[in-house]
């Protein structure tokens, strides 16, 4: 992106800056209107593009009424209307070159903003589970979500997102599939993206958004446990949100994996001098931020390993045992509904059996234990802070935890911003559908 | 596709000829096992389209550490494998072109067997409804689908289906989408295809079906009411499947949308007699099979209307009015469940106000009216008559009706019998992902 377009699209929301700090929360406003072009600069990004609206209309024979019954008006007078249809499609290495055009935590603290305002739906997810041949276990996701800020743009669309426990031992990454963006004015795809990457990336830019509100004030080393492609998203992101950061330490059950990553930091984040721990407490022990991108389903960090004034990025699932969230000084989550449900998570479990409080429940610990103290409560949401609607408790004495969920709204205001930065770029492959 | 290849996919369960008469439901059996070339002759089309399972591996360079955490064992000694993924892409040209190859009928009643023998899933839908800045009616729609047959290949996959009450007006069709086809053992979508042709056809091959298994014995005039996209559909596949049939009555409320369908069958099926009818009764009234697609909210054919011998496909939700169901001889669903949970549905609303019961409920119609007379009851899913579980009525002295819901399932099993032909024809556009 030249710097004028940079300038232009920043002006109107979406920032293109790496290094410019994203903190704040923009209130719901003007962002590109790709779709409205009458609405003044905004529009001009795309009238670049030479797409209104991301899909050309072309000259073609159009087949005779194509609704039916009693639709009647709506075909009078347009009998000889003639459309094609199209969406753009953008592999990984061009959702990567737009990303890098784009702040994704700027987007993402747009999306968990309005998610704290209550301008986003997020319908129940549709789930398909079933066993391989080899045994191993197998998902389809498929997660609809959209973002609706009051008088803004609305952004929707619907992330496809599979996986299989036995990818890894054929050399695949675990989970992979497709996302797309739908058209407000006629619902259709508009744009078909490889989702492995920018769902990982949409990880990691939760984690930067929520150190930049919830971590530490000063710090400069940063431990991550589970050293695979989540860690990876993870450091990419932050040479460039936190230039600060200055040491990495790393520890991976394969010790072959955290010397890959070690090596890959060499080459691509030389700022940030990796380190690898000789085990998970020294990894913990070591900073005071700490990330855990793990597959484990077994909790194996006690509260004691944490020292005070450590911030847990607690992106996978049961890193945490118990003790960890009970005696944390703040606990943020990304949707306390989304995490309440979701048993497999420690902290799911510790909702549902009353050992942690959601937001505002306050049971006392005595109708359980008979103590009669009162059980620690979950603060509230990512968004709540952003919003300002919540105090943003950092670090002290103890730790402060954040522990999100995962929510496709994010995946789907992520994509949006890739996609806005590739019609600026004229990046991606147009797919005639008909 | 070549005389050989059609005769060994026809050898494996999928028909190619488009006048074999596929009224015999096949038990679950061997069919072509694409991504399983170890099983013999079913193996060799995909042996011959190069891709074991459509999809090819290239050698290049791989990230480091794709997985976090605990799967350690998934890693070891695969840290060289080196893959990239790709996925099949049909445009509607290529899905039309392959679904020649095909007995779409044959699938259909493949798939509706299985629903009736309990080796289908499909997880709740996704619903994501808006309302666009013209007031048009907007949604999106995730349907996952799976058809499992014991001991065979599963085809799994997702429909992503929008719509808005606008789009005609644009000149575009109402419903448009992509649907996604995924692989067995990783759970990686393997191809997408442009959904709105295939969800037509998928509706119009499950009306034949059901014209096939419970219509007259004997007839050779069909009547469409609403002559839009899905009645095309219809009659495309009429000419292919019921030969015998020789003239068509049209209604639409439009005029030029009936005259339009009239000409458009002059050309391509020239041997069915097209005739418009002056009025919807008129067209009812002028054939024993019924055919409604329209886009009607409120009903219009009354009991009256239907001669005795009369099979009603009632594709669309609400043409006939409730006296029509009460009388009927016999009321077929796809899926009961699915029906009765639509209040939308004419047959939904009644089966929720118990002026319809569900098969094996029969409440008495004394519960509501002090009459005592048992209320006309569903006889069941077309998918149990295929699979010779319960009686088929045909129409005799009154008239019998098919009131499907739309199940995704038929949308993958279709899908999946399109890729067959695709991966025969070589057909289709290869997208890189990364």
């Amino acid at each position: 992106m030249d710097k004028e377009s940079s300038r232009r699209a920043s002006a109107v929301g979406w920032r293109s800056s790496r290094h410019h700090p994203y903190g704040r929360y923009r209130r719901p406003g003007p962002r590109p209107r790709p779709r409205d072009s009458q609405t003044g600069a905004a529009g001009e990004a795309d009238r670049e593009s030479g797409a209104r609206d991301g899909r050309r209309a072309r000259v073609r024979p159009r087949r005779a009424g194509d609704e039916a019954g009693s639709q009647r008006a709506a075909h009078e007078g347009n009998g000889e209307r003639r459309v094609t249809e199209d969406l753009l499609f953008l592999d990984r290495a061009a959702v990567m070159a737009c990303a890098a055009d784009v702040d994704l935590c700027e987007a993402t603290a747009w999306a968990l903003g309005h998610h704290a305002e209550g301008a986003t739906r997020m319908p129940a997810e549709g789930y398909l589970p079933w066993t391989n041949d080899a045994g191993g276990q197998c998902r389809s996701l498929a997660m609809l979500g959209a973002v609706e800020p009051p008088g803004g743009t609305p952004v929707r669309g619907v992330k496809i997102i599979n996986a299989a426990t036995t990818n890894p031992a054929l050399g695949a990454e675990r989970a992979g599939g497709v996302s797309l963006l739908f058209d407000q004015h006629t619902a259709r795809p508009v744009l078909m993206a490889e989702a492995g990457w920018l769902s990982a990336a949409r990880t990691a830019a939760y984690t930067m958004v929520s150190l930049r509100h919830l971590g530490p004030r000063e710090w400069d080393a940063l431990s991550v446990i589970g050293c695979g492609t989540l860690a990876r998203a993870h450091l990419e992101l932050l040479g460039t949100q936190f230039p600060q950061a200055k040491s990495v330490h790393l520890y991976d059950t394969d010790p072959e994996r955290a010397a890959d990553l070690a090596k890959w930091l060499g080459q691509h984040c030389p700022q940030l001098h990796p380190q690898i721990a000789p085990s998970a407490r020294a990894a913990v022990g070591a900073a005071r931020v700490v990330v855990t991108t793990t597959t484990v389903d077994t909790g194996f960090v006690p509260a004691a390993w944490l020292e005070p004034g450590t911030f847990v990025a607690h992106v996978s699932l049961s890193d945490l045992l118990p003790d960890a969230f009970v005696t944390a000084e703040a606990i943020y989550v990304d949707d306390v509904d989304l995490v309440a449900e979701n048993p497999r998570r420690t902290l799911g479990a510790l909702l549902r059996d009353g050992l942690v409080a959601a937001p505002g429940v306050t049971p006392r610990r005595g109708d359980a234990t008979g103590e009669g103290a009162a059980v620690p409560e979950v603060n509230g949401t990512l968004g709540q802070v952003i919003a300002g609607r919540i105090e943003a408790v950092r670090p002290h004495r103890g730790h402060v935890i954040s522990n999100p969920f995962g929510m496709a709204i994010l995946d789907v205001a992520l994509l949006e911003a890739v996609h806005q930065a590739a019609l600026r770029r004229g990046t991606g492959q147009r797919l005639c559908l008909y």
